[in-house]
């Protein structure tokens, strides 16, 4: 990867949650940004639900007025970047089991992040699969020339857990209550709909 | 105002509660957006409140987390566009009064509603002037070339404040639940950040 000019930010952090329906679309299209100017991309996955305590927010899909106008608008979005948007239907299901088998890679095979994010999103909002379910996690590992049966110890290892329970009290600890949220420079932008923004203070360093 | 195409949406609504920060650059912006396609602007102040009970959702401002975001998201989005963002400090105020009014000006003086929102915003946030005053609200009016004793008896006229009320409801009716939201041919779109997306939609007519 090319940087495409010497004076711009070491990384940008994206914090997010697997269970985001706006995460999914931002996931891709931060990667675009990321390409475009040829900086790293650091994936924090997290929980959202301990900033939702603190906020007294609940998810999209569960809140009253709001859930129509994310499914219509996740919808408008696809059509717009012409992706699918099928996710799975029914109650939200956890995404524990892939955040703590994305700290697992992250750790062991760090060239991979990238991919599993993207992937894991896809299965779940696209292909509509359930990734609460270790034998699609496995899918997915697979998939990306993983062991499945290493990344399924792995997630369940007591330190790869505390890490992944780490990153949710600092999401919490620096104020990040939403999902996809990106940092650069310590600049927060919060939700899908500010990556123009974001990559324009990429190219101002900040106005 | 010529219009740039004929095969034009009709108008742009523009929900909004005269409280909120989000709204006072969004007011602005859409007049950019409209003018540049000769379309019309409906203006639909009302009172937030009773939407969040619907959601759960809070003023920004009193929400943590989001308070401090949002703050620092402000005085971002005003460097960018060379505004001032001076608001009024302490505890939100009242927009009742500066709702009751619209409401007298859109019946009586509707060729002023715009600039009375303008006014109205750039007094509360850039002025730091509370427009829960009746002499602060008497001084926009003033300024617009309307009469103080005739907007503030006109606020206080039972079909005046039933017509706000009729507006809150209907915004409930309708599922808006933020500030500001824009409707266009019935679609949606919530947020300041959203303008880009709904200007490509009047362009295209939908995807």
């Amino acid at each position: 990867m090319e940087r495409s000019n010497t004076n711009l930010p070491d990384k940008i952090e994206c914090w997010f949650d697997f269970g985001s329906g706006y995460a999914y679309f931002g996931a891709h299209d931060l990667c675009d940004v990321a390409d475009r100017h040829g900086i790293p991309i650091v994936w924090r996955p997290n929980l959202l639900k301990e900033a939702f305590a603190l906020t007294g927010a609940t998810g999209l899909s569960e809140t009253p007025l709001k859930s129509d106008y994310a499914l219509l608008d996740w919808q408008r979005i696809a059509r717009l970047k012409g992706m699918t948007f099928n996710p799975v239907e029914g109650p939200r299901r956890s995404s524990l089991l892939v955040l703590r088998s994305f700290y697992w890679i992250e750790k062991n095979a760090p060239e991979k992040t990238r991919e599993f994010v993207l992937e894991t999103f896809d299965t779940y909002y696209a292909q509509a699969r359930d990734y609460s379910d270790p034998s699609v996690v496995g899918d997915i590992v697979d998939g990306l020339g993983l062991s499945r049966a290493q990344v399924a110890d792995g997630a369940n290892d007591p330190e790869i857990k505390a890490t992944a329970r780490d990153f949710s009290d600092e999401a919490i600890r620096r104020g990040i209550f939403g999902s996809p949220y990106f940092v650069v420079d310590g600049e927060p932008f919060w939700g899908w709909d500010r990556l123009p923004m974001l990559e324009q203070w990429i190219k101002q360093r900040g106005w």
